[in-house]
């Protein structure tokens, strides 16, 4: 079978996980948050994962060599969800990984309330409102502004697809916390372990991964060690290498 | 005038402030939970500071060197309430400082409501349950554990002592985050700036610092560069160092 590229697309290969993704920098390229996301992530060794606002599906594609889960990933946008679905073909992982076209808001179409072991989702980062600065490129500013969903629908819809015990991680803006973390009560997910990515060092944090478990107990909320995403000489740090290219 | 030192307690130096404290290992000793506390708050540079779970009053001692406003320590215990203004007389401070011995609960009987600008406060950490594994010295088990006060009650005080945009800056550990700002938004104080203290690299945080402004915007929360108390040798931090003695 011969998977198609097109003239604006390429092909990038992330050398830890030794995986191929179709990228567009016209619709949209998955970026450090993405790798970073995949990398926090507690696995089930089986079952079943939802990636919601899977984009081109980068999250999923590295989550799969961590994992014998079947992985969905969930995209509003039919030409991201084209790519990813075929970058899983690129990657022969069509038994493993599907890509869906689908509104997150009618993903119980397609999976069943209370079935799912792990949710994973770098959801739209910036509040819409009328003044924001969004990007005129309209499949960028969809994966960046909550203009189709937002915080408090992606998690209600993760919670509703969790079982008992499953799992949330997510990847967000720091200044958010205060209202995931209230999100996340009201939905019945317990924050279990945060971290805080730090552009460098001596900056404020502008990145954080929360894991959240349904129905679990309150307390023993872990704060992770720091992440630094850059050195001092503005190249990726030993820890970012080590996730990116398995150094 | 003579203060006088009794022989189970020693005068030690905070070098960076210049400031010398009255310590007893037998009731009480600031740690760098009250330097960091400290050195974490925005200072007015006058008006009106509250130290509430005083201790030995080593933050309000700090703080004085970097504001001219009077500073009350609050203090349940009568035997560190005086050392603190033994320590107070010590360092000539009587002007700017006072430490009163007085529940908390009690504290409307000295200062009206509405009326400060920067509540700090290092309270006791560990919940009180039956099963909790408390110092068998009453002294440092009041300090710890939540006996005599707990976390609702310092920041619902906190938040009715200050001013509208007054300030309150609490030491705390991270396992109790989301407690720490529900309760926060449960008085109407706005999380503004949290930084987390690592032991070292790689390991998890074990202290937090928190700003929360009254009746303050709810966006805008800043989450500081981290700070690790040792490094790799097992000695404190550069970071750690500049902040105790100035280097």
């Amino acid at each position: 079978m011969e998977i198609k590229i097109a003239n604006n697309e390429r092909i990038d290969q992330l050398y830890a996980e030794d995986v191929k993704i179709i990228q567009s920098k016209d619709v949209f390229s998955f970026s450090l948050d993405a790798v970073l996301l995949a990398h926090f992530a507690s696995t089930p060794a089986k079952g079943v994962i939802v990636d919601l606002c899977a984009g081109n599906g980068a999250v999923g594609l590295f989550l799969s060599r961590r994992t014998q889960a079947k992985i969905t990933g969930i995209e509003l946008q039919e030409r991201l969800a084209d790519m990813g679905q075929r970058s899983i073909q690129l990657n022969q992982l069509e038994k493993q990984i599907q890509m869906v076209h689908l509104d997150l808001k009618n993903v119980f179409q397609l999976i069943e309330a209370d079935s799912v072991d792990l949710v994973v989702c770098n959801p739209p980062y910036f509040k819409e409102s009328a003044t924001s600065h969004k990007n005129p490129n309209q499949h960028l500013a969809i994966a960046r502004h909550e203009i189709h969903t937002n915080l408090k629908e992606v998690v209600q819809v993760s919670s509703k697809l969790l079982k008992t015990n499953g799992k949330l991680s997510l990847v967000h803006r720091p200044e958010r916390l205060v209202e995931i973390l209230n999100t996340f009560q009201e939905f019945h997910l317990a924050p279990k372990r945060i971290q805080f990515i730090y552009p460098k060092k001596a900056k404020e944090a502008n990145m954080l991964l929360i894991e959240g478990i349904k129905y679990g107990k309150v307390d023993g909320l872990k704060l992770l060690p720091p992440l630094f995403a850059y050195n001092d000489q503005g190249t990726y740090s030993d820890e970012i290498r080590s996730i990116l290219y398995g150094d």
